[in-house]
């Protein structure tokens, strides 16, 4: 029974084509499902940097304030770049790969109505044989077998030839479908990439050019801004005392109250050491 | 007490300050870990992806197998790219934002230092406050008390300037780490990206340039190398049969042996529909 053989094993050849591809474009799928997953998570932490980067901004001095307000906001841009990656990967890339199932379901109906078909030339072959066998003189019934025999046959070539043409059918659409995948896979890769490169390269400068010098001078101002809140509180009528002796012992006979007016004067003398800075401070008082 | 009150105002602004960056640098520090844990995670689904690419490009015919490994070896290149990045981000990012604990911890020294310099100073002059209202005469006590009050208020003095010195330093290291820190990270993100387009751009070639026809010639001569193979097998003998009628009623009277050799033949009947294709299978049998 060699034609049944051929035919066993052209299924055979033709199933395990199927279930190969089947799982393989699964596992392309969920790989690639996966992937894109990582990609989503990789575009949610850095969107918590961007928020943090701003909350960060929003407790320090202008210039540091502006140079981490620009490179979140450049951050951010990337992250809308990902979002775009991640929802192209999903539609030109997973999708197809989902949607293949469809196909290898069809690919599977065609080889399953082959089976059958294949089974009763089987019923009819096995039929005829009997006949032969049992009543080799009854020419009639031998005839009426031989022509359902027939029929079963030429229905199982012509089964065989459509299963033939369904599986060239379905090996050029899986070649496509993976060169398409995949080059819509690289596709949207670069073009995430390079728009990456892009935003970089403008982030970069935002933080190269970060002033540190203006920014220490706020910060200066407004630490000396500490003192010179505290100097202005308390009413200094008591100005002859002289503030370049602070602590002298001369200051022993004075009162509780002299005593503490004096050390609030004597903030003024620590500050005497840098004067402008101090004034500075003073000027900078509306920052706080 | 507008002294303590000024310096408890320092201290506290310098506490804050270092509370706020501590703070900020943590979350940075776990932040940026996470990012860098997330891209290795993209990196180990798409190492995965290379394995499966080249487990289904070892079934496929040379011209996509070809094809599929290069891409693979493209692929497997952006993830060393990857690699590279995930070892710089932990290098350059992550771990000087750990580091920047030990700066911490530094400042807060200072300010304990700070803190426990300025409550010998509120002790002095608490005593020195007891001794003018309990003995206002003993002049050699109350001068006794007030030597080391007045030593207690120079050590704070100098101490609250070290601190000013102290918390001055740490803010410029801060901004001067920030830029240098995220400095790093587009730097590092930007080599990265730049890597892939380039890269993608040689995937994208390979893919692009895959030849399908090639490949479904391959196939269809595999396919046809499955009837071809046992075509082969039965011993012919029996070559007066007519192929163009292989299931006429003529052949009625004949065995079921002869019959099942017709079988065979009937194989190559059905190939003759396409003589070419089956020639060229039977020359495609050592592909198998």
């Amino acid at each position: 029974m060699n034609i049944i053989l051929s035919r066993d094993s052209q299924v055979r050849v033709m199933e395990d084509m199927v279930t190969n591809a089947e799982k393989s474009f699964g596992q392309f799928c969920s790989l690639l499902a996966a992937y894109t997953r990582k990609t989503a998570r990789l575009r949610d932490k850095a969107d918590q940097l961007v928020k943090q980067l701003i909350n960060f901004a929003n407790m320090e001095n202008p210039e540091m304030r502006a140079t981490l307000r620009n490179f979140a906001e450049d951050l951010a841009k990337v992250q809308d770049y990902r979002q775009a990656e991640v929802e192209r990967l999903e539609t030109k890339v997973v999708n197809p790969l989902k949607f293949y199932g469809v196909q290898i379901k069809q690919t599977r109906a065609e080889i399953k109505k082959f089976k059958s078909v294949r089974n009763n030339e089987i019923k009819q072959l096995e039929k005829l044989e009997k006949l032969r066998q049992k009543s080799p003189s009854d020419r009639q019934t031998i005839v009426s077998a031989e022509t359902s025999m027939q029929r079963a046959s030429v229905d199982a070539s012509r089964t065989s030839h459509q299963l033939e043409e369904t599986v060239d059918t379905f090996q050029k659409q899986k070649l496509k479908d993976i060169q398409k995948i995949f080059l819509d896979f690289v596709t949207i890769e670069m073009v995430f990439h390079a728009k990456a490169v892009e935003v970089y390269s403008s982030a970069f400068q935002t933080l190269e050019s970060y002033d540190l010098e203006k920014d220490l001078e706020d910060f200066r101002a407004k630490m000396h801004g500490v003192y010179g809140r505290y100097d202005a509180r308390p009413p200094l009528t008591d100005t002859t005392l002289s503030p370049a002796l602070p602590w002298s012992l001369a200051r022993s006979a004075q009162s509780t109250i002299q005593s503490q007016r004096k050390e609030a004067v004597s903030e003024d003398d620590s500050a005497e050491e840098d004067p402008v800075e101090d004034l500075r401070g003073q000027a900078q008082q509306p920052h706080q």
